[in-house]
């Protein structure tokens, strides 16, 4: 409670008239739009989270009218109750935490809610997480440090094989554009069910990320080309005939190779040679990434699956066509990457995917992890691969 | 009801057992990481908000558990009580809603919550609102249409002032880069109290407004710089001594003019004279563009400000200066333009503030609209000032 109280003694130091008559008409607006009067009351300046020197965290939540309020974080084998104080400020404090970024919620009378307090969303179809950034010392790669940045770019383009206007991100690395000559490499890279394109920028860091490491030498300057994989919300919006399989791969891949490549290619810099194409993903975004990459292969040279969305009783029938010529696949792909972390409930597909590549004498490389599918795993294994591709 | 009916059966068409496999798994993540088997069980499609084709809508939250389901929404003048089906799941369906943007969220025994399955979330330090948008016909000026599209960048850039990394966003038009001379003017604009540096875009809709806007022959192509005006987060987490008196614009003067300007003009083909640089904000930001504008005379000289946070009793002692000298501020300024709602609290502040610069001689225009503080009018301010800048 110390920093909480030591913001209100702050706020308090400067009781000018104005500042209140702002707060009040702040509060009025808000109340009365709202209707919800016991609710988040602006002028109490609540800090959550609120992370210690010691890397516990103190999370905070004003429900006065809540019988139960408890924490779900990705950090938790099991949700921590909080306790209720006079005021109605729920409060629990964690032990010390493992640097990095993790989802969480508050489950408030059963009711998941974000943290009101907390600006960082986790972008998703479906679920709606707050996301907390621990950081580590020294600083992890998903750290915003002192280095040149690159940039994150939001842009549209027209699919002509969806017949949709798509939002695509676009990371450029940090000097991209001063020397109009410079060509780049291009990874594709893939979020995974319910998540959207903004995933692997907002969770995924992958700007940050690559960021440090082009700094540190740890990876080759690239464009990371983020496109939505799933455009069956806006077909559906437009009353189209869609066929709802969600674990089909068809769309994405039509849309991928057709539009996404050509307007890339169109408006960057690149390299447009396989040798200079990499494509991953992250869970259904890994499932995509093997049917577009290796159903692909002379336009990718560079396949990656982080916990792809694969299942054995489809693995002989899915790839048939690559067992059948090993030989041409080893001398298209400079690399096939299988990750998985050993807690994730699709790891014993991935062993046993890369036991059948093993088997039919496809040459691959495989990353298993501790722990589970997260996104905590999807930045470990883009910082592995990021020191693999285009070198 | 009957969309969602019409998705579970499409859903149903394709019974192969691997998308349920693939479900269960997906499930069985969810519900273990949460604890909460009643909630939101990822299998079952709910479409929500549903949008008719008369502009009514229907909204639905599942929630068995829950006594009370309400619906606010900044298209509503109350909320709306939502009924229960068998299955727990609340619905309730408006009238026609005028074609617009606006947040919404659910009420749940009390508890403010997101819409859990749209993505479009709005961007706040504090309160957590869905974002609906329904399409006009012919379509609004937010809307997304087949025109060329400019660009929106997430960039870093150190702010000495601060002595912090600082995010901004950063608006390029359709046509930037294709000619390396070309150069544009900029428009700095900046976001209202608790927004962030990312609500201009996702809400204000900036880029799409511009696009269309600049198609139309409507607005002059401009670069629009968006930073993030709220230092007293990172200042705090830094343990700095800081004013917390939100109504200071002291802080984001000086990063303004002595760290934004200098980013902006050294990383983008801009002009540089006041006549080339614009500065507009809502609400607090509002506040602040009247600080740093017409304290910088000389570096705007056009200046906006949305719905701003002025009050009476400061409006001679705060521009006293400009008071003293119409005539130079007269010759430097284009444009010194003020806008409120007439149901907005801060409208008599801004009533007040243009009969002063009347008296004072200081030319100016109004623009009084109907509605609140709401981001409906602040689109509609900037589309209204994008026809007048650098014109």
């Amino acid at each position: 409670m110390k920093e909480l109280k030591l913001n209100k003694n702050r706020f308090m130091k400067y009781p000018g008239n104005i500042i209140f008559r702002l707060m009040f008409l702040f509060s009025a607006i808000i109340i009365t739009f709202t209707g919800c009067k016991e609710q988040q009351p602006v002028r109490r300046t609540i800090v959550s989270p609120e992370i210690h020197q010691d890397k516990s965290i103190t999370f905070r939540y004003l429900a006065p009218g809540a019988e139960k309020v408890e924490l779900s974080a990705e950090f938790l084998s099991e949700n921590l109750l909080m306790t209720k104080d006079e005021d109605g400020l729920w409060t629990t404090t964690t032990g010390p935490v493992t640097p990095d970024i993790y989802p969480y919620f508050f489950i408030v009378d059963g009711i998941q809610v974000h943290d009101p307090n907390n600006t960082y969303l986790f972008p998703n179809e479906r679920f709606k997480r707050s996301v907390i950034e621990i950081p580590g010392d020294p600083p992890l790669l998903s750290e915003i440090q002192e280095v040149p940045h690159g940039n994150v770019t939001y842009r549209y383009y027209k699919s002509q094989s969806l017949d949709l206007i798509r939002p695509v991100l676009v990371y450029t690395p940090p000097d991209y554009g001063k020397n109009p000559e410079t060509r780049y490499p291009v990874l594709y890279l893939i979020h995974g069910m319910t998540d959207t394109e903004e995933t692997w920028f907002k969770v995924g860091r992958v700007n940050v990320i690559l960021d440090n490491m082009i700094a540190q030498g740890l990876a080759e300057p690239m464009i990371i080309v983020m496109p939505y994989a799933n455009p069956l919300p806006a077909l559906l919006e437009k009353n189209e005939e869609v066929d709802m399989n969600v674990l089909s791969t068809d769309y994405f891949t039509d849309d991928l190779i057709n539009d996404v490549l050509p307007f890339t290619e169109n408006n960057y810099s690149v390299y447009t040679d396989a040798g200079n194409r990499a494509i991953a993903g992250f869970s259904l975004g890994g499932r995509q990434t093997l049917a577009a990459g290796l159903g692909n292969p002379d336009k990718f040279a560079w396949v990656c699956a982080f916990s792809p969305a694969i299942f054995s009783n489809e693995l002989e029938n899915n790839f048939k066509n690559l067992y059948a010529s090993p030989a041409s696949l080893n001398s298209k792909l400079k690399l096939l990457w299988v990750s998985c972390g050993k807690d994730d409930g699709l790891y014993d597909a991935s062993v046993e995917f890369t036991s059948l590549l093993e088997e039919k004498g496809i040459r691959h490389r495989t990353f298993f992890s501790e722990g589970g599918h997260t996104w905590m795993n999807c930045r470990l294994y883009l910082s592995e691969i990021a020191k693999l591709i285009f070198n």
